[in-house]
């Protein structure tokens, strides 16, 4: 029985002028545990970055860093064929430029979990998930992973003694092997059948498979994805479920 | 009378597929005590960098952040009119990212050096100038400022308490103020004559100036810029130089 | 007495996966005569080019290209002090690219404007106006310039032979000398004022200043800027003030 | 019997202060009789473009675009998963922004060319072929389209009427079924032997496949790759071959 799970969601997916999604940082932020922070690739540029980790500290939740492909026109969403040794390059650059900025505002980094078609290419691409855990494993063995469970990154962060997350995809449906259904576009849902679905996930450990079945599910952190249509509205009703039936909303 | 120096050069100057100068960073780092490394907003890209990082540490070379404008078509030259607060988020982000970099390979940070236009927007704004130095003396207290004696933010980096290391440009000329006559295109510079420049101001602390008159000059590190023209046979003339005279060349 | 006048404003000018302003392009874009289309350099991808000419193809609305400095995370508000050469050169890629995309569409261009900084720059730069119309004579001479009256390119532009469009801006201030208040960021404004503001400049030809005079103004296009805070209601209000004035909103 | 054949390179391939391969543009533009040139996606800059589409006029080569994938850091040569629609609004971006410096310049365009992994993508995926050729033919049908013969651009752009040029590449090795053995990390190559190799493709219509077999080829224009290591030498040896032998070397 679950009494405390976390909740995150992208932040700072702006760039420049632009801003990403319905709902906005500041209103997201202080419903979740766990912000993943773009760091330039995909979203965010330094300054921007600044100012999500300062939203980030007033409202006492933890900062992990959002590294994705280097494609801002595709938003880190198209995958580039690139050799793992520079994608692992890239992933610390990304988390070194936030962990820095994160310094200057007194804070310290709480995860790391990569982003669209990166997070994805380190799901199925065992040389990447090894060559990049071994990476984290040298300079940041404090930083639990985000990440699929059974995924390739999943087991490569365990053979490197590094400390995994699993999540539970609020607004995404699952396969009855207990794998999410990815689409390329995800529709506006009904925040209060995502906030019984989570609710169901917390307390049963089971989710409705796209075909109707119970499969189980387990985790320690639930995603929102912060672009999907009305995610100020899922995040919300997130929260309140889970606020409702008392179990804490905490960054492991 | 010096009998040790530092001497420096901009190094990982290149970006994916392209390199940058005549001398080839690889025949450069031996004959130097610290680079200075691109961090991929003029130049440079996280392989680079880490293949800079390494070829730095081949050679024991103190390795030094280089931050620049976001602007690769311009190789940070060309000033951009910014807010300070962004300025100083760009640095630090650099800063960071290459810091990540160093720290995967086992290296220290060793010195902060802006690039081109920031150079010397940093040496003339006050404003950036000291929130720059106030960041720094936040996050990186430990680190040297490689800046124009007398300069904006030599006189900031003073007030944080950072030490400062000044440089002598042995491929510019001097004026009679001991300032720099900044050129647009820098000429190919005999090799001989830059080094005799070289050894006068370590041994007499004067450079004869573009009117002919001897001005005092005080340095800790001689600066040659990599994308000088013929900027190898230069570093090497120096290098030899300073070998013959018995001035031992070391990073401070 | 004016029976007719165009009414522009700044559209396509997302990016990837943002989009930008208050009021969406599909709603400002049935409301004016013509767009200025942004074209990659401060914002603006080719497929938002290419869905943005569909867009105003379908509602009959003229398309320019509208250049700025290429400088994404600036969104172009950020002068880049390069030479007058490099940027005339930057000016035709831009527009060359969305002529491409608009001969696809089956579309001529109608017009040419400057963004942002780069409008500014213009305005009183002699000697990138002098450039840059020299070589808008050569490739577009067919081209309207949308420019401030009186400005550098108002005048380099005329004595090139290339017609000219002075604009009236909806969303600005002006001073005693009939020259647009600057101002970092523009607030908030009440659409019913603006729509009466530009009544009158269409109507008698003048514009109250800051200070509180009447001042003569010229032009030929209102601009209101799809970035200001609220665009799409001023865009209606201005529009419909027009139209129950019977002046007829059209390109020239 | 051939008596008169293409020589292609790609040429304008550096980017703001980097420029590209061992042989400078300057040397080997004379020796050549079509520049495929890039245009600012993975190479190329608005400057670079037109000092290189003045080079070329020069000495009298024919211009054609040489669209990449945007990746500049990739240099092109990394395949990006995007929708077909949206590389050819990349494609015709590419083509209109050469197309309107060359305007300037006075000179027509001679041909197109993709680079790098975009002209791999479009010589086997069926659906961006046919898209690209048919967008082609709406603006630009008198362009010539350099392909691989029998790939799935060559097919496409048969089937839109459009004109295609065959390629022998000078700098590859050919396995038994003609096709080009791709290789991570192209070697320096013996010049005399390259040229050998084209004299033979061009006098006897075949080619000494990798297992030793002699393999038939068909073929309008010999491509040289600039980026090869020494390509100079090679285009040298290539060039003084074809003149030896009296062929002329002339663009289609």
């Amino acid at each position: 029985m679950t009494t405390k799970i976390d909740l995150n969601a992208d932040m700072g997916e702006g760039f420049g002028a632009w801003s990403i999604g319905d709902g906005v940082d500041a209103d997201i932020m202080p419903l979740i545990s766990s912000a993943n922070i773009a760091a330039g690739f995909h979203a965010g540029d330094p300054t921007t970055m600044q100012q999500t980790l300062r939203l980030a500290a007033r409202h006492g939740v933890g900062v992990g860093v959002h590294p994705g492909f280097g494609d801002l026109v595709g938003f880190g969403r198209r995958a580039i064929a690139a050799p793992a040794e520079e994608l692992v390059c890239d992933a610390l650059y990304q988390l070194g430029a936030l962990r820095e900025l994160a310094h200057l505002e007194g804070l310290h980094m709480h995860h790391f979990k990569l982003h669209g078609a990166l997070f994805m290419h380190a799901a199925k691409d065992a040389d990447f998930a090894q060559q990049l855990s071994a990476a984290l494993a040298k300079v940041a063995p404090e930083l639990p992973v985000y990440c699929l469970a059974g995924s390739a990154l999943d087991q490569a962060a365990k053979s490197e003694g590094l400390h995994r997350v699993h999540e539970f995809y609020a607004d995404r449906d699952y396969n009855d092997e207990g794998s999410i259904v990815f689409v390329r576009k995800v529709q506006r849902l009904d925040p209060q059948q995502v906030a019984k679905k989570v609710l169901r996930a917390c307390q049963q450990g089971t989710v409705e498979s796209v075909s109707g079945k119970s499969v189980a599910v387990s985790f320690q952190s639930i995603c929102v994805h912060s672009d999907t249509p009305g995610a100020l509205a899922l995040v919300k009703a997130v929260r309140s479920a889970l606020d409702n039936a008392g179990i804490e909303v905490a960054a492991p």
